[in-house]
């Protein structure tokens, strides 16, 4: 599966930090960048870039905000070993808040929306090309999105400025079938842009849909360390790496990070697979219902919990 | 993904118990039962059946031997609700200690094999046909068998009665493009046979594999509850019932036999994905050395494990 294009982004930080609020100690960041660095990986997320006022310090940990002093407090002074990223949220985060790239060790801004916040999306995005950042879009939750609205925001991104744009399965409910139809259409719609992959793993399919889009001509593969992410979590990195067996790539440094950092951490929250995440992911909704039964007594109480879902008959 | 062809069948009880030498209680296999005849599950694999003097019953629980005093003992008498089937492992069994059909509460024999002892497996399914059971054969660790003699097994197995054969991913080294590959080679070796998937987990593809092989014409889909089965798993049967979203089959009663007998053995054993079963399936090797690893102290030294691995620089 060796094509030079390919790159990956490891999101552990940003996207593992939904399930303990970004509560990761430094020395755990700086595993995670060594392992990065190490191990070859093209970019390395390593959280939001969100306002002040969106969020409270006092509940999020400083990789919610991703300040210039806390990245250079885990990764030195001097040019970063592997590309930064942070990702920003729509309607989380204002212009002002993307300072100028001279001033930031970030290298690439991924804007995040759903399919109604594609102009603002865009603006964001063309601000922070602007301001000197790679930049990319991630279409959020594209699985509840009808074809109508799908083509115009299709459209209004194939008409801009961002060279990069993702196939996101924010619910984990795609399969192999639902990717290459997706990326069938988004290669269609913007045959100039590069087009990346972000799965979910509520039906153990997050590996095989990123291999699925490899197939079909995706180039930018997000992926986490023992996939580490909201919910089932995501494509493991280690997996990805294994697999693509491109020698650019070191799979020891990031099963270093693993056993020391990572592995502590999935034994005191549950991402991964999980029957809950299962359903809602089978159900095509949203993780957030999975994950308060995951923090509840029952968490167990599978039967019970599919009950609880409206639609449930759907699966029964 | 409905075609009325597709049969789902349960092994957790027989591929399981490789993982804890079959010491079920009749409980749990209960349990199993229920759950396959609520469920609507067409086969339940209910264990080996095998010679009295392969195996020392004072390290193997009932299920290596499938005597039917002890599946009476469960399904209690009368019809099964359930086809069950058991699985013969050339060279662990003789002919007679297949009973003639009357005599047993199984219905399908499952003849496994590697490439070489093709001939035997051939013999003892006919046999098995002959004293008045449904037949199958497995060939195990297809992705070590060369080219040539692949074809000729597959050129016998296409002369020989038996009317099922089973695509076995048994290092859990394949994905979609290696199953694609097979299948098609299978499919034109026997057209007028039914083709088979059983999958491992360990690159987290025994889902997305087995979608793979019912996209390409597999019939017959082997799978477990909770992926339960040696190393890295199965399939999970839950997952592809959800995904099947076939009416004749039911979620709910599988999720009960899961969160009442399954998940407490998880919490005792590790089959599952880990990392040295990750190492295995990306080496196609078999996971002897991950299980034992597993077993040890130093089970979560993932980097020891992988430098303990011969050709281990193919992933470094």
């Amino acid at each position: 599966m060796f094509r030079k294009e390919i790159k990956v982004l490891d999101c552990t930080v940003r996207d593992g930090g939904l399930m303990n609020k970004w509560q990761f100690s430094d020395e755990f960041v700086k595993s995670v960048y060594d392992a990065c660095v190490e191990g070859g990986i093209d970019y390395m997320e390593i959280g939001y870039k969100s306002s002040e006022h969106a969020f409270s310090r006092k509940e999020v940990g400083p990789w919610k905000f991703c300040d210039d002093k806390d990245i250079r407090r885990v990764i030195g002074d001097g040019e970063p070993k592997v590309k930064l990223s942070a990702m920003c949220d729509i309607g989380r985060i204002d212009f002002d808040d993307i300072p100028p790239k001279e001033e930031s060790a970030i290298t690439m801004m991924r804007v995040a929306c759903y399919a109604h916040q594609m102009d603002k999306a865009i603006s964001l995005a063309h601000h922070c090309m602007d301001r000197g950042y790679e930049t990319t879009i991630n279409l959020m939750a594209v699985s509840k999105v009808n074809e109508r609205d799908l083509n115009e925001a299709l459209s209004d991104i194939a008409k801009s400025r961002v060279p990069i744009f993702y196939l996101v399965d924010s619910f984990g409910s795609m399969y192999c079938e639902t990717i290459e139809l997706l990326m069938n259409q988004y290669k269609e719609a913007m045959p100039d842009k590069v087009i990346g992959i972000h799965a979910h793993n509520n039906m153990q399919l997050a590996m095989s849909n990123t291999i699925s889009a490899i197939i079909h001509g995706a180039n930018m593969l997000d992926a986490t360390l023992l996939g580490m992410g909201r919910g089932a979590g995501n494509c493991p990195i280690e997996i990805l790496i294994a697999f693509l067996k491109n020698p650019k790539y070191r799979l020891l440094p990031l099963l270093k990070a693993i056993q020391e950092q990572v592995l502590p951490w999935q034994q005191k929250i549950d991402w991964g697979y999980h029957i809950p995440y299962l359903i809602t992911g089978a159900l095509n909704e949203h993780p957030r219902s999975a994950m308060a039964w995951m923090d509840s007594e029952q968490k167990n109480d599978f039967v019970s919990f599919m009950k609880s879902m409206h639609d449930y008959e759907l699966l029964e």
